[in-house]
C-alpha cells in the first residue's frame, strides 16, 4: 500500500514575466501560464492519476492554477482546503522590485543570498508599502509575516502538511497540493531529506505534475518522484540552473 | 443582527447558447458566461458584499462562475464548499435533447408541465444513456438522481442548507450560494415561503448577484431580496417571460 501525492507549481504569473519578486503579492496567470495549467491537468488525465482533493496557498496564482488544471482533468468538483502555510516564500522588502535592479543594487552575492540561502531573509517589507499584506483580510488568523528564508517556510508549511495533508493522504486519496516554488521545495526537502546547502540548487518547475508514490512512514519509494513531464522537466530545470551562467 | 446570503445563478453555458436540456450534464460555461460571473464579482465589490465562504453545486459552470466572480472581487481565497444537493436539477431522458425539438414532438403542454410543474418530472434517463451520470465518481455517495422535479430539487437541496449553509450564516459570515436556476429557485421558494403554483413564475437571471438579509429565524428580512443590478434583473427576468409569448 502505497500513498499517491501530487505537486504542482503555479504556471507562469504577471510578475515572473516582469521579473519582479512577487512573494506574496497575488498576481494573475498570464496567458502562458493557464496554458500550462490546463497541460498539467492534461498530463494528470493521460497518467490516469486522479486527485481526491486539493490543497492551496490563498493566492490566486496557485487557485486559478489548481482551477484550470483540475477542470482540464475534469476533476474540478473535488473538496478543497487553503491555508496560508502553502503561500510562497514572504520575499519581504523584495516584493515588488525588479530582480535585475536589486542585483545591481546589492551585487551578486547578496543577490544570490537572498533567493538561495537556507536561513537568510531579506529585509523585513515596510509596515505601509504598497506591496505589504497589512490588514489583508485573509491574513486575519495568521501571525504577522514581514519577511522569510526558505527555512521560515518549512517550518510554516510542515505544521499544514502533517495536520491536513497527511490525514488525506491515511484515508487513501490522492492528494494535489497546488502551490508555489518554495512551498514546494520545503515539502521536497522534508519529502525527500535534503540537507540545507543541497536544497539550494533544487528548482521545481511550473506546471508539470510531481508525482510521489509515499511509504507506511510517508517517505518517498522513489526519492525525487517522477515528473509526469519527464523531457520537459529537465529542460525547465536545465534552463534555470543556465540563467545565473 | 442579520445575516448575509448572496445567491448568484451561473453564467450563459455552452448547452444555454445551443438551447439544450442540461441538467447535470457538466457542461462549460460560454466566453459570454465568463464575462457575465466576472461582472458578478464586480458588482459585489461595487456594494462591498464580500463573501467569506463558498457554496457550490458539483457542475463546472458553478464553480468556474464562482471563480471568476471571487477573482474579480478579491475573494478567490475564501472557504469552499460543495455539494450534489446544489446542483441543477437533473432532467432526465429530456438531458442533452434540443428544447425545440421535445416542444414539437410532445406539445406545448407537456412540454411546459416538464420545465414548470412543481412536482412533475421527465422520464427517468435511460442507463447507458451518453447523459446519464451512472459512474461518475463525484456522485459515489449520493444516492441515484434518473430525474426531478422542482420538489425533488428542493427536498435535496433543504438539507444542505440546514445542514452546511444554515451554521455559516449562524457564524457571522457572508454566504455565497453560487449554483443553478433551479436549485436557487428551490432556496428562494424556501425563504419567501412561495407556494407551489406561484413558483412556476419565478426566474433567476444569470450572473447578477441576489442578496438577502435573513432576520434571526433566517427569514428574509424583505420578501425576494434584491438584486445588486436591479434593472438588469428586471430586463432580464423579462425577457424570459416574453420568450413564451
Amino acid at each position: 500500500m502505497t500513498y499517491t501525492l501530487v505537486l504542482l507549481r503555479h504556471g507562469e504569473s504577471d510578475w515572473n514575466e516582469k521579473n519582479l519578486f512577487t512573494g506574496w503579492v497575488d498576481v494573475q496567470l498570464t496567458e502562458k501560464g493557464r496554458e500550462e495549467a490546463a497541460r498539467g491537468g492534461r498530463l494528470l488525465t493521460e497518467a490516469g492519476i486522479l486527485p481526491d482533493v486539493l490543497h492551496t496557498s490563498l493566492l490566486r496564482r496557485a487557485i486559478t492554477t489548481a482551477h484550470l488544471a483540475l477542470d482540464a482533468a475534469d476533476r474540478h468538483w473535488i473538496p478543497v482546503k487553503r491555508s496560508w502555510r502553502l503561500n510562497e516564500r514572504h520575499y519581504g522588502a523584495l516584493q515588488g522590485k525588479d530582480k535585475k535592479q536589486v542585483r545591481d543594487e546589492f551585487g551578486e552575492e547578496q543577490f544570490m543570498l537572498w533567493r538561495r540561502s537556507y536561513d537568510v531573509p531579506p529585509p523585513a517589507i515596510e509596515a505601509g508599502s504598497e506591496f505589504s499584506q497589512d490588514g489583508d483580510p485573509r491574513y486575519a488568523d495568521a501571525p504577522e509575516v514581514l519577511t522569510e528564508c526558505l527555512k521560515d517556510v518549512l517550518e510554516r508549511a510542515l505544521p499544514y502538511w502533517e495536520s491536513d495533508v497527511i490525514p488525506d493522504l491515511k484515508a487513501g486519496k490522492t492528494v494535489l497540493v497546488a502551490a508555489h516554488g518554495n512551498s514546494l521545495r520545503a515539502i521536497i526537502k522534508h519529502l525527500d531529506g535534503i540537507d540545507d546547502e543541497t536544497i539550494a540548487g533544487l528548482n521545481v518547475p511550473t506546471g508539470i505534475p510531481l508525482v510521489y508514490e509515499l511509504d507506511d512512514d510517508f517517505k518517498p519509494v522513489v526519492k525525487g518522484g517522477r515528473y509526469l513531464d519527464a523531457d520537459a522537466a529537465a529542460a525547465a530545470i536545465a534552463a534555470v540552473a543556465n540563467q545565473g551562467k
